[in-house]
């Protein structure tokens, strides 16, 4: 029983890959803010199946609609439900998943922990479950964007070995959509793009690295020692499906160098506080230091593959198994808009953490 | 305030570095279970500053007293509260704190988040709060131990580019607790000691990579879709002071395998499903699956170096600074008892929410 | 923020009353439990306006659909979603609301609280909000009769000055619902009636009290010292619309009697400890001791009278209004499956509590 | 496990009677409010044994240190750890507790839920554990004074049938603390002291009603629709040992009125909205309107008598049982400053609650 998230902007996912559809709610939203459907449905589409030839085929609207916590066209304070319609279920596709455990999916730690699973297409384990948080999250970007002028954006870093270099304090938007990877390196992703479509005609898989990216935190949020600031986004990331891996500012990196070499120099220019690096990804101490804050987060290749696999069924007996799911050569380019949403919903959740006591 | 961690067993940490003390309250530690100070005070002696010397030579003996919670040396049920004085309190060494913004602290974070900070040694942002920690970690490890028989430890594993190769299946506490440095490879150890002593000889310091292994743990751990095991582990990790990445399993090196590589196959032997590899980590879809759980933590090189660098005042005047207070050339030994402390009070938490639900 | 409720058996309600519907998301649920919408609705149909003569004529189905968190008719352990439409909306009905603040309602505060509210029908301070709430104790409900043979119900008490004196120890379900006032005592449920229908035709209204019962809870539920079992069913019971006071076991008349004649003398028999008496009702020291629990709600009468009232208007002018809503003469016929929901709520809840940390 | 107390202002009390002290930890205090020792110790004082002929005469001076979370005078932001010693600990007066039950106690719940439980005095079922609650509510009363200009004050307002009749608009703490039982009557305080006196000499006690003031609350304080201000305010109340009941505003009483006698008119001055009456208690639909809030709870006789009383041992063997401990004739005298603790400490959670999400 963990299907929340968030302490003041708290959302509420539910849903399964075959049932009636998939929904959120979020409590604690603000007042007052413009809200209609048309500020959500943007961000489904960047998460949906079918948008592009290098992710699943699995047709969905996936139409967003909002059943409270609005009333014309303005949030009240009160919970907003959302639902987004289950259309493509397929579930005679996954009927050998009835009775066998698929190698690297949660068919068996379900199994092993509930006792029952709804074997269709993964049920609660499947990344349709991650519309929830996007939906959710337009809604805590819209915040973010509106009350507080900060900008929040991911982006396809690394496929495999093929690695972009790009600067986060002056990536956009327009650049990351430029492209069907959502790399805004051209020429980083024209490669992305022809891996992915090898590794979909193979029946294989691969993953990668997608980088978040915040500007214009000011300083003060976070909440130590335990609600850091990175350590909540740490959280985030890691509850996103298919994740493996989080580092912050330096990072993994940034144990090559010394303390001398590592530190962030302080300086000040006209009554303001800078660092002239930021190594530490704009978060000292748990709390955010006003420079850009960025991540990454590694995400394993897919475990469906077209292939046939040994595994063990729900006898607990040797077999094989040949995926017939749909193939989705690389989660990253649908990943950048959860990464963003799940971002956003950390930052919202402390911006109230902070006006609530320190202010 | 955020100075709470878990939600079952629960754990509410306090104090300054230069206060009364540090101490914790554990609320909701299952009744029964033997408990006295002999059972805190050997983690907390592997935490401390002063044991070796490529550790911060502060002279603490930080000694724990049980104030509640048990009766005639077992757990009541009731709140177990534990205080460490503060003894080697020299506000003195900090004076110059008092006006100045070390780098790559928390200093200005916090002034900028409260409006007021407790400057000598850091006030709460010091890695003295994590004694709270260890010592409610002890009593987390011990349930672990005497409940569920599960083995939880951790280790030096890199120290700036001096890499060891150890097996977690097989490692021991013994061999971690053999040199100084806790790195259970003698060969690797000594060099990292060398290149340590180097580094506090030269001021400086140096960072590097623990990683934390536990057995024993059973399928069905872990609360999707938020509080997956992996993701309430990456939060531990982040929540440590210095700490700037975490990953699991194949981690940020999983990328370069495709799936078809990736995957974890089942196999089933005598009425038992395991995997024949573990690039999961022990963790499938958020959930236990009953193999060996491991995962990395990157510390960055601790900011305070015996150099005077450029900073900032808290009149947002630049200056600079040359830190006095002790000297701890690299914090991955001491490390090593914080993240089996947060390893362990994550998989308690854990345990017993699937009991609530689930058994 | 605070539309949920519970630690582990956790609910969030979210809908106003004109909008596209109520609904409830339930987390915690336990799996493996047999679930479909044949459990909930004949709760939902006990709730709802229009079931008799002396309860509000609005016409609502109140239809429960299950959107997720069951699979082959049994729950998952992933978050059940209940969802209810609105279908009697009538916002015409209600236009002067918009303008105006009705006494004793909640018109006002919301406006001072959120600057913004849903004014047809109360939005989401309308009654109609129970839905969820009576939903998710169905689910609550069937736990603990399945799996704890925990008998939850409540009854009608008082209207006004017309009490019943009905023993918790044997009331059944079916005497209660043998009236359309779900008063267990005929006489007095006869004289209730007379009473509500002459308020009804004189456009007004009145309150009374509930009693509710929980026989079969075993020993030991309960959590000192804030989530005492009373402490927790007092913030139910005061968190339902119009209630307005809680006591239990001997409650507000219990200060009559000396210590010497209050307390309840333990006696043993076939190895097993009983109450001679019963005023603690059923809990001592915040914790279940295995006696029947019972307690009472106070429900104020309710605030839409057809007479025409002084008042003041958005812009702060005094004003009168006269109601044109639907005319609920009496809440508590239908605040019985209110009161029964809320206290099977509470009940699973520490239910899981217990077995999670004591057992 | 249930210590902790509040959401963003949250309080965590630990401590046995017969232990090393008793304590709390504050999180979530907002910082740079000037606070010592000196602002907790009258409360204290009011709480403690022994103050007066008509109290427990336990000898405990009761002192309060404050362990962390200020620094030079103010608070930090950070936890607040404050510890009172135990002095007058006799666990031999006690010792036939070890094997038997007091009737209306807590002795056999606890060990039916715990399987073990610390008997001397009660351990943590022992009124000696408010000692933490008063001394945080001293912290919140202080913000709700000097940062939303709130007086919060509590009276006996009856003792067994003695009742006074207050109005709550405008007594003074220095009425209500004028008499030792701290009723603001003065012809009703002499004979409720008269009665208590009685009740001592016989060895027997006596209980009654405390009601509560909160003066100058804004509206718009309180979080429908399960944290109704209401709500909290009953669930702290009936977290106080010895409390049975709890009724706002117009409460049990207000059941004999009508809905157009029980409405509340609104009436409008200088742009401000009032009520001409207050049978809602200055909360409506779970939201302060601005008016006064008040509210009762019952108490009821102490359970320990200096009677034989008929009662079973832990062998579940029927026996008889005297007390020992210390005789307290009426709790009411010393529940006042614990029901004021509460209040403050539900009110400035709801305050900054409201700061953090509608403001």
């Amino acid at each position: 029983m963990a299907n929340s998230f968030g302490h003041l902007f708290r959302i509420t996912t539910w849903g399964e890959s075959h049932g009636a559809g998939i929904g959120v709610v979020i409590d604690g939203c603000p007042p007052r803010l413009p809200l209609t459907e048309a500020d959500i449905q943007p961000e489904l589409d960047r998460r949906r199946p079918g948008q592009s030839k290098i992710v699943s085929p699995r047709q969905e609207a996936d139409r967003a609609q909002i059943l409270s916590g609005t009333f014309e066209g303005k949030t009240l304070g009160t919970p907003i439900s959302i639902w987004v319609r289950n259309e493509d279920a397929r579930p005679e596709a996954y009927t050998e998943m009835a009775t066998k455990f698929r190698p690297s999916h949660a068919d068996y730690t379900y199994q092993a922990k509930f006792g029952i699973r709804s074997w269709p297409g993964g049920g609660r384990s499947s990344a349709r479950e991650t519309i929830g948080r996007v939906a959710a999250g337009a809604v805590a970007k819209k915040v973010l964007r509106e009350r507080y002028g900060i900008e929040v954006l991911a982006y396809v870093r690394q496929v495999q070995r093929i690695a972009a270099e790009i600067d986060p304090e002056t990536v956009t938007t327009q650049q990351i959509e430029s492209n069907i990877v959502r790399c805004p390196d051209p020429v980083a992703a024209a490669k992305m793009i022809r891996l992915i479509e090898k590794m979909r005609k193979a029946g294989n898989t691969v993953g990668g690295i997608v980088q978040a990216v915040a500007r214009g935190v000011p300083p003060g949020w976070g909440e130590p020692v335990f609600d850091r600031l990175e350590a909540d986004l740490a959280k985030a990331m890691l509850s996103l499906p298919a994740s493996k891996g989080f580092d912050i500012g330096s990072g993994f990196g940034g144990i090559f160098l010394t303390g001398i070499e590592h530190n962030d120099v302080f300086r000040a220019r006209k009554g303001k506080v800078y660092t002239t690096t930021n190594r530490s990804g704009g978060i000292q101490g748990g709390i955010s230091n006003g420079a850009t804050i960025y991540f990454r987060v590694a995400f394993k290749p897919v475990a469906t593959v077209m292939r046939e696999q040994e595994t063990v069924d729900i006898h607990f007996k040797n077999t094989t198994l040949k995926a017939r799911g749909r193939h989705d050569p690389c989660v990253l380019p649908r990943a950048v808009p959860m990464v963003e949403a799940m971002t956003a919903l950390v930052l919202v959740d402390h911006a109230l953490r902070q006006k609530a006591t320190c202010k």
